[in-house]
C-alpha cells in the first residue's frame, strides 16, 4: 500500500494508484446512485450505455471463495520491460488493476516506474477508504523544513497523528523509520550472535522489582499480585551464573514513571546484553562499544534509502561516530561541563539539560555523536553496580543479592539501551513517540 | 562455565576444572582455619613450609583494579598444539589456572581436549560455589533412559529444578535446549526477513482484551487500569492497514489462564506473523508452512550437536516433516478421529487428547510431525477470523472491529505460535517448563 506513482493510461493522466482508486470508487458511487434513483432518471440517462461495465467497480469482499490463481500479480515497483505485452494485476494499495504492460517510448521522468506503462483493462476497489479521513497523508508527510508559508499552516499535531496512528504510519518517513528500526534489532542480534552471544528471553512478570522499588507496575496475578519487569537485569545475570557466558535479549520493559517528556515511554523495547569477563570490565565496555559502532555502520550501509526518506520530512544530520568509539571518564565530563559554566557536583547524576549540553560539547570537541561515559559515580547507580575499589561504599545493603550468586559465578558486566532511543538519537528526531509504533506513556494506552 | 574435562597434571589425576576449584577452595579453607586457630596449632604445623605459596588460593574479588592484560586467556575448548610451550590462563568456570601447554605423547581419550596437557603453575578460585548445593548437576543431568536401577533412584524433581533454576540450567541438555531455542527465533526472523517481512514491536500494555474478555491480566496503570496483551493480533493487523504489507513480531504474550498442565504457561514468547494477500488466504498458509519447513530444516542442519546433546538425557526422536508440508481440512481430521473410534462433532473444538491422537494418526498415515489444519470451524475461532462464505455467520457482532479497518486495508491473514511449544514439540519434550528459561505458571513467578 506504499504510495507509488504509476501511469494508468486509462485515466488519461499520471496518477497515484490511490487516486485511481478514488476515481473508481466515485464511478461506482455514481453507478449506485443511479440505481438508487432509477425512478427519477430521465430516459436519456437510463439509456446511457456503460461500455466499461463489468470492468470496474467495488470488488466483493475477498473471502477466498476459490482457487483463481490464473492471474499474475505484480507489485508496481516490480513492473519492468521484461513483462512487456503481458496482462498483469498490479495490486497496489486497495485497488486491483488488470492491465497490459507496454514499454514507453521515452522514460516517464515524473514516475518511479519510468520504462513501462499500463494499458488498463479493469480496475476494482478491494477495500475503499472512508471519504472523510481524520487526517490527510499529504499533510502528515509534509516536510518540517518546508519554506512555503501557506503549506506550513497545515500541520498535523502529534496527538492527532497518534490518535490515528494507522493513517499516520503510512507516510514515507514513518515507513522508513520502522524499517530502519527493524534494522537496528537485526544488526544488534546479528552482531552479538557472531560474537558468540546466546539470545535469551527473560520473564516480564516478576515477584520483586528489579531496579529498586519505585516506578513499577503492579499486576493482579490470580489471587495474588506481581510486578512488570523494569529491566531484564537480574535475569540476564542469572543466565551468566547458569553458564551461558554471553547473552543478549530484546524485549519489552516497563517503567511506571509519570514522566511526560519527549524521551520517556512507560513501555519500550530493551536491547540488553550481559557477558562474563576475564579480568577487567573494560573487556565488556569494548564489546558494547564495538557492537554499537558496527550497528551504526550497518545502518549507514544498508539503510541509506530509509535515512534519506526520513530526511525528506525531518531535519536529519548524518550521525557521527568513531571507531573505536570515544570513552570518557565521568570526571572528564564534569570538567567539560564546568568549563562551559555549568555548576555540577562530582557525585551528582547528570540532568537532562546537562546530558544534552555534554553531547554538544563532545560533538564539537571529538566530532562524534556516540561516546561512552565510564566511572559513573556509584551513588547515582542502581544497587547491582560493582563498587569501584578506589571509591568503596558500604555493600552490606546488597548482601542478600550477592548471596544469590554463591553458586559459582564468573565476573560479568553488561548494558542495556532502549531501541526507540537508539532510533530517535540516530535519526536526530525530537520525540520518542516518533520511533514507537504504538507508543505508551502515562496518558496514552491507545490505539 | 561448561563442564569440560581437562587434565590438570598438578593435581596428579584427571579432574574437571570444577573439581580442581573445589580442591583449591578446600586448601584455602584449610589455610584460613590454620590462621584462625593459630593459637592452638602445634609447633610442627606452624613450621610447615608451603612450597606453593602465592600460587593458589581464593582470588581477591575482581573489581577491575588495573589493566593487567599481559596474560593470554584461553577457553579450555580452544586449547590445542598451536599453543604448545606457551603460558596461558585457562579460565574455565570459576577458576583461573595459569599453566604451560604441553603436547601429550598419545591422545588422552577420556578427555574432550585430547592432544595437549596443562602443566599447572598457579590455580586461583575466582568465585567459589557453596559446598552444599541444593542439587547436583550430575543428578540433574542423568539420562531419563538410564537403565541402571541404582542411578534411577536419584532423580531431581521438576519443582526442585525450577526452584534452583540457575544450577539446573547448567546441565548439558539445558545448555543445548536454550541454544536451540535461540536458533528457532533466529531462523523464524531470518526466513521471514528474506521473504520481505518487516519486524515490528507491538504494545504489551493495552486498553482492551485482544482475544476476548476472559483470561486477561489486569495492570494498575497510574490512576486507572489496563490489560496485558494476550496476543499481538490486533496490532499486527493494524500494521498491515498501515501499509507494512508483511510483518512479524517476536515477543511476550500473557494468558491469565488457571491451567496447570504440561503445556500451558501464563507468559510465553509468541512468534507471530501477518501478511496481506492477493486473492486467497492459502497464499498465507503456504508462506507459514514454508517458513516452518525451512525452520525445521535449519534446526536439523545447524543444531545437530544440540539435538544430540538433548538426546543424551531425554528420549528424542528425529522430528519428521514434509516439504511442502501436509495440509488437512478440518472435516478430514474429524473423519480420521471418528475412524479411530472417537466421538467428536463437526463443529467441536478438538480436545487436547483428540489433538494428541490426531497427531499420532497423521504421523502413522503421512509420516510427518508437522501438518496444518485448514477450514477450522468459525464457531470455535476468535472473533477476528474471516467467516467462510460457504458457512456464513452473523457478523453484526464484530461490526465495531470491522469499522476500524475502514481506512483502506488489503485482505490479510496470519498466524502465531508459542516459541516454547515449537521447541518442546520439535524435541519431543514432555513439559513446556523445560523450554522456558524462567517459566511462569499460575503457581510460579520465581525465580
Amino acid at each position: 500500500m506504499v504510495i507509488t506513482e504509476t501511469q494508468p493510461p486509462m485515466e488519461g493522466d499520471a496518477a497515484t494508484s490511490k487516486k485511481a482508486a478514488k476515481k473508481a470508487a466515485k464511478a461506482v458511487e455514481k453507478q449506485q446512485k443511479k440505481a438508487e434513483h432509477k425512478g427519477s432518471t430521465t430516459q436519456n440517462e437510463a439509456a446511457e450505455v456503460d461500455v466499461a461495465e463489468g470492468k470496474y467497480g467495488v470488488l466483493k469482499m475477498i473471502q477466498s471463495t476459490g482457487e483463481h490463481r490464473d492471474r499474475v500479480y505484480v507489485d508496481v515497483k516490480d513492473l519492468g520491460v521484461s513483462l512487456e505485452g503481458k496482462d498483469v494485476v498490479a495490486k497496489e494499495s486497495i485497488v486491483d488493476i488488470l492491465a497490459t504492460v507496454v514499454k514507453t517510448s521515452s522514460p516517464v521522468e515524473s514516475c518511479t516506474v519510468k520504462l513501462v506503462e499500463l494499458i488498463g483493462l479493469q480496475v476494482w476497489v478491494v477495500s475503499s477508504a472512508k471519504s472523510k479521513l481524520p487526517l490527510q497523508i499529504e499533510d502528515a508527510a509534509r516536510p518540517e523544513t518546508d519554506d512555503d508559508p501557506e503549506a506550513l499552516k497545515i500541520r498535523v499535531l502529534q496527538e492527532t497523528r497518534l490518535d490515528n496512528r494507522v493513517l499516520d504510519l503510512r507516510t514515507p518517513a514513518n515507513q522508513a523509520i520502522f524499517r530502519l528500526e527493524a534494522g537496528v534489532c537485526k544488526l544488534f542480534r546479528d552482531i552479538l550472535t557472531k560474537k558468540g552471544f546466546v539470545e535469551i528471553h527473560t520473564p516480564k512478570i516478576i515477584s520483586a522489582a528489579s531496579e529498586g522499588g519505585a516506578n513499577v507496575f503492579t499486576v493482579s496475578y490470580f489471587k495474588s499480585s506481581a510486578y512488570l519487569a523494569q529491566s531484564p537485569q537480574l535475569y540476564k545475570q542469572m543466565a551468566i551464573a547458569a553458564d551461558f557466558d554471553k547473552v543478549f535479549t530484546v524485549g519489552a520493559v516497563f517503567r511506571a514513571e509519570d514522566s511526560n517528556t519527549h524521551r520517556h515511554l512507560t513501555e519500550f523495547v530493551g536491547l540488553d546484553l550481559e557477558m562474563s569477563f576475564k579480568y577487567h570490565y573494560h573487556e565488556v565496555l569494548d564489546t558494547i562499544g564495538q557492537t554499537f559502532t558496527d550497528m551504526f555502520r550497518g545502518l549507514q550501509d544498508h539503510y541509506a534509502a530509509e535515512i534519506a526518506t526520513v530526511g525528506q520530512q525531518f531535519k536529519v544530520e548524518p550521525f557521527k561516530f568513531l571507531d573505536p568509539p570515544l570513552r570518557l571518564e565521568f570526571p572528564q565530563a564534569i570538567s567539560m561541563l564546568k568549563e562551559a559554566g555549568v555548576n555540577v557536583g562530582e557525585e551528582d547524576d547528570l540532568s537532562t539539560p546537562d546530558e544534552k549540553l555534554l553531547g554538544r560539547l563532545v560533538r564539537a570537541k571529538y566530532d562524534t555523536d556516540f561516546y561512552m561515559l565510564d566511572k559513573y559515580p556509584l551513588a547515582v547507580r542502581p544497587f547491582y553496580t560493582m563498587p569501584d575499589p578506589n571509591n568503596p561504599v558500604n555493600i552490606s545493603k546488597i548482601a542478600a543479592y550477592i548471596e544469590s550468586f554463591r553458586l559459582g559465578c564468573p565476573p560479568h558486566a553488561g548494558g542495556g539501551i532502549g531501541m526507540e532511543r537508539v532510533v530517535m538519537l540516530y535519526l536526530g528526531l525530537d520525540n520518542i513517540r516518533k520511533t514507537s509504533m504504538f507508543p505508551r506513556d502515562p496518558k496514552r494506552i491507545t490505539p
